[in-house]
């Protein structure tokens, strides 16, 4: 596997285009069309929240259906979620719209929103968008690229990767494009995912895969603690590379799922890195606990305590507050067993060993909580398992931006 | 019942005092000391977080053990959290040493810490402070009044209030105080909070009052979603107003029962709108839940979403975030069957109706979220749960005290 250039738009036979419709943000391209006229095995993972979009009850049912996909329309500034029947109308005519102009199927475009929620989608200004995106896409590099940048809402960097890889023979490339800045506390999946592959594999196990992979990596991030109603990640895959099918768990399985995996990763340790507000990406590593399940909880209870990303803004090696999360998460564990560590590139600092406050450094702890990322790191010492999750710091501008973001 | 002057000495036979021990506060006072000469019938509820305070874990030995407490000593600025068998022992020598300066049995005063997690307590300041505070307490009402100041930390306002009611043809009186300002999230109970009565009840049915107030009052509160390691209710009742003692859950249990609401209510109410930077109280209201379980868990993820409380600092009806906050409350319900109010001493207005937004005013919607009080009102029409929680608004000074809160 290597990386490759570009994001979605690297595989054979997908192609993008985007457009400044004018929905809720000026002066900036807020509508996206990703597309491949090779009708796609897809996958998805979705939001638990059980207030669900239009839009993500709009290709949960396209996913199930086993119908081929042939892309996904993606709007920003507004939701579509808590709009009623309206909001259903919005996402069949968007779609409809991509169907009659590229002559494909009717229920293969899927739709995806990220904005205000409990706001109405300006109709007419979609289906302009995607007439003029209809003509347009482009299988270009900056095609891709600016795709990434018209799904973004809060975000402050566009986030897109590929990577290629040989199976049976043959070059298969596997990109990504994510979009996330806020409201992120994923349990499925994360906000708006979108990832295009030329692999030739049955739609199970293409499933499988990423439902297997997001459990690693999108569901163990946390900006906020609000997990979206809008979360929707897509895979498409074309078959277009020319691979021999993928039908069973073999190795050419395996060396796709590490590439779906570092995708997957790069792609959420980068939402993390730009949640709202964030200064820092902020690790916390697992190690030594009782099971890979209590691992992850604790993981992901660190980074989503509010008190300890304040700490990590603060560069203030606050360590209790982190003891304190992990006490809460729901693991049952002896304080006397735990170790923790401070850790980023300018070294490693032990703060606490087997219940007792090790004395340190003040000024070498601040240095090293300096860095862009900050790990805190924790041995539990009571068995194999282990996890990463990913977060960010709590900052003013979290609450600048959140204070009144729709305005 | 009558609300009357006064805190925790208000009940008869309960003296207090404090001191400034200098143990990490400067020029103010930092221990109190809360005693009865009669031993005290007592019952607490505890933090449920994993990793528990050394006092935290002393204090349910005494509760758990059947003996008479005589008092507690409490100290702000260190939390004498995950400090190991040296923690143990500062609970250890600070009882004792108010056990034998005042002649009472071994193991009848309780300890409480709140502040810095993972820093050893002081001793000797510690040992000090109790002698001081030995030789001077008193049944005053100012003496109660100080020793609810000396137990805040981050809190801006002191939080004390009694009141009395008939109970066998006597006047019984229950006092209390309460602190706690940040990590707030309890799940058994809250920060530090101590309630004296002169009331004579039964130990077990003393717990039972307290433990099902605490679930309407004390666990419906949230500053920060952070469950602390000290959470400490404690209850003590000596007997001195000369009832017949309460022994089964009659009239006397009710009316001693909705006192002890009526103070947990206030206490908690007025800690959240005390919150850490926080500027408003903010109420959500839930109505019409299948259960009162249901009902809890909706009203509790409103008030603890981020993105919510952002909301509610900027005075801005973005009402989607609550109902996305309903969403991933783990409660299933239909959003087709909600309605959602805002509400405050400026009026009220519905901004969502059976699934569908409506239109409504800004300029009013924003004047109604400007009082010190906001309240979100959730019609579920699904059946008869309904429950209040309390929380505050997310403001940069919440990021501030907390970015670098040991310094």
């Amino acid at each position: 596997m290597k990386k490759t250039e570009g994001g979605v738009t690297a595989p054979k036979g997908f192609k993008a285009a985007v457009c400044a419709a004018n929905i809720k943000y000026k002066d900036r391209t807020d509508m996206a069309f990703l597309f491949s006229e090779t009708p796609c095995v897809c996958a998805g993972t979705f939001t638990s929240n059980v207030v669900k979009a239009a839009c993500v009850q709009w290709d949960m049912e396209i996913v199930s259906s086993g119908r081929g996909m042939h892309g996904v329309v993606v709007n920003s500034g507004i939701a579509n979620a808590c709009t009623g029947e309206e909001g259903f109308r919005a996402c069949e005519i968007t779609a409809k719209a991509a169907e009659e102009k590229l002559n494909v199927p009717y229920n293969t475009i899927a739709t995806a929103s990220t904005g205000v929620i409990g706001m109405q989608l300006p109709v007419d200004k979609l289906k302009a968008g995607v007439y003029e995106m209809s003509g347009k896409l482009s299988d270009s590099k900056e095609a891709g690229t600016e795709a990434s940048k018209a799904i973004m809402t809060t975000d402050t960097v566009n986030k897109e990767t590929a990577v290629s890889m040989e199976i049976g023979g043959v070059t298969v490339t596997l990109g990504g494009m994510s979009k996330g800045s806020g409201m992120i506390h994923p349990n499925m999946c994360t906000m708006l995912g979108f990832l295009t592959t030329d692999l030739a594999i049955e739609k199970a196990l293409l499933q499988e895969a990423l439902s297997d992979v997001v459990k690693d990596t999108f569901n163990m991030i946390s900006v906020d603690g609000d997990t979206s109603t809008n979360d929707t990640l897509l895979i498409m895959a074309n078959g277009l590379a020319g691979n021999p099918v993928i039908d069973t768990k073999g190795e050419d399985y395996e060396i796709f799922k590490e590439a779906l995996y570092t995708i997957c990763r790069y792609l959420a340790r980068t939402m993390a890195g730009d949640g709202e507000g964030a200064t820092k990406l902020f690790t916390a590593h697992v190690i030594g606990a009782k099971t890979v399940a209590d691992a992850k909880a604790l993981a992901r209870s660190i980074i989503s305590s509010n008190l300890s990303k304040a700490a990590i803004y603060g560069c203030d090696a606050n360590f209790g507050r982190f003891l304190c999360a992990m006490g809460y998460s729901g693991v049952n564990f002896n304080q006397e067993d735990v170790e923790l560590f401070f850790e980023s590139e300018a070294g490693e600092l032990k703060v606490f060993d087997h219940g007792v406050p090790l004395a340190f450094d003040e000024e070498y702890a601040t240095k090293l909580m300096s860095e862009k990322e900050v790990i805190v790191r924790v041995h539990m010492n009571e068995g194999d398992g282990e996890a990463e999750a990913w977060g960010c710091d709590l900052t003013y501008d979290y609450v600048k931006i959140n204070a009144d973001y729709r305005s």
